[in-house]
């Protein structure tokens, strides 16, 4: 399981992801699942991903393969790409082949091979999008109505998302925002774990303003999830029925 | 889809379901899913169901009908059996032989029909107990080390629970926790609806305590859910990163 979730607010875009990789409980690794795409100044993309790691690693291989590739231009490249959308598209498309050729290869097995992404980003004198990438290769945006997007083990987190996030929330807001909602999901699920990867992309930007990797123990995630705990067992005792 | 969650708390039991059910997106309706059987005095067990709507309702009548018949014993009826380990298997083994039965017939149509349930209670020189029944008829029991339990859509309303409830919780504040842990889930998922059963077994006071039915806009709910909210967001923001 992952959780990985992003918003898209008038100051920018915020990404957070965790990186543990499990088949089975008794097979746990740690995979990164944030990936950045940046020609600073030019464009810069941030891609999360949820889902069978074969699929996952080798749709990313992919992408950085026609990247790569002398003869790709704007239809094969998202770097070349003339829009997000394109890039949603182009990213779509691949995920969607390489689902369908895993899950073929490994249909006499009866296992499930899938992965979902959430891309966002910007290039010059574009606007900022972020996308929900389907298996199939669809996707959807986030909206002024849904700032957010979630993939993985959404549920444990999606309620403070939803109180606390507009599109008017600040870079700092959103990415304390992110962390209590993956601090929920981390305490329910054993299936998401540390170290957590977290990006901001300001508005305009064109580059990635802001990384952090958050390790096990970390001091101030730490103190963040005590004091959010102490938090609302405090607003707990206040709230009558 | 369903939310119901049990407390079983060193004063007693606290139960709430909601009552909406779905036969896909286009045909809701209101049921009941909470249900009593009391002898005041003598014994108290309340059941909360979660699934097919067909399965919950045969299981309850048959339960009904083996208390009702004259020739019924200790190992069919549960208003007279001897414990409420006892209660837990006749439960389990009718919704087993009804989850079997239904899926049977419908086998061909190529759809599910299963349901769980919680069940807690008391009867008299016994102890409270609280158990999840599974679809399979087994089923675990409520502890000091996790004093809730869920069944239906358990993930939106559970991290609240983590985080404020301990056996030693008062009757009060369970309430409090669990109207909190529905008003996440309601927000959440639209298969979850109003009106919600509350109900409250005092530790051996054999009856059902405290019972309230919360209809749609009820005052007290609404100003506890945006007083929670505005609490949360008061909390966010003195958090920090």
């Amino acid at each position: 399981m992952t959780y990985c979730v992003g918003l898209k607010l008038d100051a920018g875009l915020v990404l957070l992801s965790d990186s543990r990789t499990n088949a089975g409980l008794d097979n746990i690794s740690t995979y990164r699942k944030m990936f950045f795409f940046e020609e600073p100044g030019e464009r810069v993309i941030v891609v999360t991903t949820a889902g069978s790691l074969s699929v996952t690693q080798t749709t990313m291989a992919r992408l950085q393969e026609a990247i790569d590739d002398p003869d790709s231009d704007e239809t094969t490249s998202i770097m070349q790409a003339g829009s997000m959308l394109q890039v949603a598209t182009i990213i779509g498309a691949t995920l969607h082949r390489t689902c369908r050729e895993i899950a073929e290869q490994t249909r006499e097995l009866n296992q499930q091979a899938s992965a979902s992404m959430i891309v966002a980003g910007q290039r010059r004198d574009g606007e900022m999008r972020m996308f929900l990438i389907y298996p199939q290769g669809n996707f959807i945006m986030a909206t002024e109505d849904t700032p957010f997007l979630q993939i993985g083990e959404h549920k444990y987190g999606k309620p403070i998302l939803d109180r606390v996030v507009t599109p008017e929330t600040s870079l700092a807001d959103a990415q304390k925002a992110v962390l209590l909602s993956m601090d929920s999901t981390l305490r329910s699920n054993l299936s998401v774990g540390m170290p957590l990867d977290l990006a901001v992309v300001e508005r305009d930007d064109l580059r990635v303003s802001h990384r952090r990797r958050i390790l096990e123990g970390d001091p101030a995630f730490m103190e963040m999830s005590a004091a959010w705990s102490a938090a609302l067992r405090d607003s707990f005792g206040k709230v009558t029925i």
